[in-house]
């Protein structure tokens, strides 16, 4: 099987919620010794991953992070900030503990693993080829669901890695929603003329695919770690496990998956609303929520490991909490 | 001295932060491997810990909520959805370690105390009478400072438990700020009729203290906890301790500071906004920008206890996150 005809299956038989779990926590939650309604968005948050835990009593004891990296032909574009190298060098400072990424994580109480699918082995320049031919799809795919379907896990976490992704993201956007320039940000901090040759390098991206379906989109003006992402996602809710996303990048990705189908989304959340415009923008199209706004544009999976403590708590809050009858005893 | 006394003299000798560690910070923040900016608020909130850790490299290792506890003699005039008994009920709760707050503590992995400055043993009716009569007001300004400044903290968060609690709050804010329904809300969640007699009381109480200065105001409306708290983050200043402030109660015993000396909050930062509608109006009037918005409307340190697992990340992120310098080598 492809992974183009992989995700056409799965997308076709997803996994729903367990709605009789659901029900259970959120009529716990109502009980809880609090004023009714006292923690709302957490208590929907918990509801919320009850029903993918399909338990009622949700909790998240091994929250993992995955970082999908890989390289993007356009990079060279002069589209970055920052040299095509630094994808690497990023690398070894997740793998020896030196990073943004690594930190949040131990602070979180989630373990992460990186997932390189084309370091050093750029896509194909989105502007003239397609990013991501059919053998390398397939070997994505592949990637994100071996990790995706062998990890022990109760939450996970999704985030990239790679120098010119945002310029990927924002094809990916304005191929899926139309539109241009809003799509465009400065991603790690690329200059005016770095940003007026992002515009151009999206425009022409985006020109070459029009009419195209979801999928043949993500691979003509997508990218490795972006196919890779809308793999991980799916195979998650195959799982029944919760996902938190990430920023512009995995939410590019996502909206691949809802352009399919618009429910293929229910098993995440939005951890943040990043700096970059269009993310913002985007989660209103999928229709997210973000649980935090702290002006953050890094990636890395960032946005949404400072999003887990607040997961944990919510699940901790309706579970580990009595209800006023446990409390009181029973009323007679 | 008095209480009143000890308030004056501290308030007119506050400790600022130390500079030279808010600059050190910055300037690692600005040149730790990632782009410059990305985690913008996380990084000012590192510097703002440096500064009053007094230490370049910030970090929470031992995060303490302190919650203050009391009754108040105008809980029996129908402002509220519970009875005034539920104060006691909570207290063993917290006790127990069946409570929303410890389970939030556990996962942020911060220590917990609880400060019975009055529960059982109401304050007086805010309507009709002074709340806190000089003898219980030295008495909540001791409490508070014997726990603040003995125990052993990086972090303090601060929170209440008070049945009645929001109408002093109001009261407070109405006093402090002027005009009038706009700072009454439902509280844990009073119907229409408790709303009307909540604004009523609010309003009967404000027009005893026109023209009386902050510290008798919070006498006259506030209540046992609000005192203790307005001492508490005083006290945790002259410690040099940054403070996460909870929600509508405990900002407005920070506003009786506020209204005193306008720098006396740069040791607080505000955990949340909550649901209840005077929160984010008086933290407009402090300048305090909320770090979550989270529709949480339970005190109890809550809405800044979910906000401790951020401020531990912002100094790892800065702390424990190489430098380029440290990364690539010394450039030549």
């Amino acid at each position: 099987m492809t992974g183009r005809e992989w995700f056409q299956q799965e997308l076709s038989r997803l996994v729903d919620p367990d709605e009789s779990s659901r029900t259970a926590a959120r009529r716990r939650a109502d009980d809880i010794l609090r004023p009714s309604g006292a923690l709302r968005r957490l208590d929907d948050l918990a509801v919320w991953v009850a029903g993918w835990q399909r338990s009622p009593s949700p909790r998240i004891d091994r929250p993992l992070g995955i970082v999908f990296a890989a390289d993007h032909g356009v990079a060279h574009a002069g589209v970055s900030k920052y040299p095509i190298e630094v994808t690497k060098a990023m690398l070894d400072a997740f793998a020896t503990d030196r990073s943004t990424i690594t930190a949040l994580a131990r602070i979180a109480g989630a373990e992460l693993e990186v997932v390189d699918v084309g370091v050093d082995h750029p896509s194909g320049d989105l502007r003239t080829e397609r990013a991501v031919d059919d053998h390398r799809f397939d070997e994505c795919v592949d990637a994100a669901r071996r990790v995706v379907e062998s990890v022990a896990t109760d939450l996970f976490v999704f985030g990239e890695m790679g120098i010119g992704n945002t310029t990927a993201a924002a094809a990916l956007a304005h191929a899926l929603c139309g539109s241009a320039e809003e799509w465009v940000g400065r991603g790690t901090g690329v200059d005016d003329d770095g940003l007026t040759r992002k515009i151009d390098a999206v425009r022409t991206a985006v020109s070459r695919v029009e009419g195209f379906d979801p999928l043949s989109i993500l691979a003509e003006v997508g990218g490795l770690e972006l196919v890779a992402i809308a793999a991980a996602i799916t195979a998650a809710r195959q799982r029944s496990i919760p996902v938190v996303l990430d920023g512009y990048v995995v939410t590019a990705a996502a909206a691949v998956l809802h352009a399919i189908r618009p429910d293929a989304l229910d098993h995440c959340v939005a951890g943040h609303c990043s700096a970059e415009p269009g993310h913002r923008r985007l989660m209103t199209h999928l229709g997210l929520t973000p649980l935090l706004d702290l002006d953050m544009r890094l990636g890395e999976a960032s946005g949404a490991m400072i999003a887990v403590p607040l997961v944990r708590m919510a699940c901790a809050a309706v579970t580990d909490v009595p209800t006023f009858a446990e409390f009181f005893g029973p009323s007679t």
